[in-house]
């Protein structure tokens, strides 16, 4: 009798966390890629949050994006939001505030590699390039550094009607940092994702302090440490509100890698 | 004493279910379009099989695609696999067979509405075009219909080294059917997924009595019932095959409009 009930006990405690897995629906592949929304409408002004930082957090805990009516830069580091806000304060970010874009996925190592050479943006990308298997699916990659340089920014809070990022951009906030520790957090796209997403890498940067950080336009990395996560799956939470059923896409998708070479120089 | 044994029972075995449904891993959302692969890599010629038939069929019951080698076209209607020989023949498939390209969803019936006068392929695209309330987010379509004509084909299983897609359509069947019912079985996809997928409407028929089929490239359809499913999440799966991994896709994307032009033309 007495087993019968503790035996009921535990299967009703393991039945709850197994239910609550189920139907908390954390969908966990650990190999995802999990994006909200669309990158191209970002682009072009729809900054409404669409979906919050718990919910996002259920997908990932390590990713980059930006926050309700572009308020900001975000980094995604182990499970934590922080903010860059366009005057350079760094703040962590609570679970209720939504995210208009954001890419999130459960950082696990599958490729490690060493920066031993002081390398600038461009040269440090084309270092990692050598060591991908393939340029066909996205990558996570997660730098821990120490810089002598980084160039970042950031960009303000919008009201509506938003204007284009591309619009925006041109009153961005640079920051400039010398000599500091911290990690560079994003992925590197494929080329057949442009509009979605956009082709190549896109990092932002933290410092290990968690004082600075921003959208990374140029560095100077002096020494670090690369980690790869070879991405298995891409997935896009698609908006149903108004204001992104009425965007208008069909114009010419190279406009987006014009816009983003603007942005990212 | 009694009561707690069935109790425990009851638990066993509800346990033992949702265990299944966790382990088992049909990550069921069934608002999701799941894609096998990228559409850029099968044109570019990349047939091998990647996932079952049995695999897809947890993540939706309505799709298309097509087979190992390119042996057919896919209709996936009901939760069965019908392929379309190039020969003609229609069969149904098993689950251990695989596929290079699919996409399937769970079809659930959000907007419904009529065709009453008689359209061509163009026209009927058209007047579903009316009933969408936006472009931008990707729709799986079911047309039950009367077709006063169908013209569609198939293309035959390929030998590595595998042609470009391209290559092969100038080989295709193509098939003549009049005056029969059946369903367009597809989807209509927003333009920002070009490379990932295709723009506009991709459709397959299957005869009422499942002996005709084929990738639909002209119709006349009398009358019929359309029932669209709206997409609220897309997902990718991304082979990890040497061969996709080294895939040339940084060439002009808009290669894909103009080969997908040749192949529905």
């Amino acid at each position: 009798m007495k087993r019968l009930k503790i035996i009921s006990l535990v299967l009703i405690v393991v039945l709850f966390v197994v239910g609550l897995t189920v139907f908390g629906k954390p969908v966990k592949d650990r190999d995802a890629l999990y994006q909200v929304s669309v990158l191209d409408g970002l682009l072009k002004g729809d900054y409404d949050g669409k979906l919050t930082l718990r919910e996002i957090r259920r997908h990932g805990d390590f990713g980059l994006g930006t926050f309700d009516r572009l308020d900001g830069e975000a980094i995604e580091l182990d499970g934590i939001f922080y903010q860059v806000r366009s005057d350079g304060v760094v703040q962590r970010l609570s679970g209720g505030i939504k995210s208009p874009f954001a890419m999130t996925t459960f950082f696990d190592t599958d490729i490690e590699f060493f920066v031993r050479q002081e390398s600038d943006y461009r040269s440090l990308q084309e270092f990692i390039d050598r060591y991908l298997p393939t340029k066909n699916i996205p990558f996570a990659i997660k730098i821990e550094g120490k810089f002598n340089y980084i160039k970042a920014r950031s960009v303000a809070a919008q009201s509506k009607p938003y204007p284009k990022l591309s619009e925006v951009v041109k009153n961005q906030s640079i920051f400039e940092f010398h000599d500091l520790e911290g990690t560079l957090v994003g992925f590197r796209m494929p080329d057949y994702l442009q509009g979605a997403n956009m082709p190549g890498y896109h990092l932002h940067f933290l410092s290990r302090d968690k004082t600075k950080g921003g959208h990374v336009l140029e560095c100077a990395i002096n020494s670090g440490k690369v980690k790869i996560d070879t991405i298995g799956c891409f997935i896009m939470a698609l908006p149903g509100s108004s204001d992104f059923y009425r965007l208008e896409f069909s114009g010419n998708l190279n406009e987006i890698s014009t816009v983003e070479n603007t942005i990212t120089k």
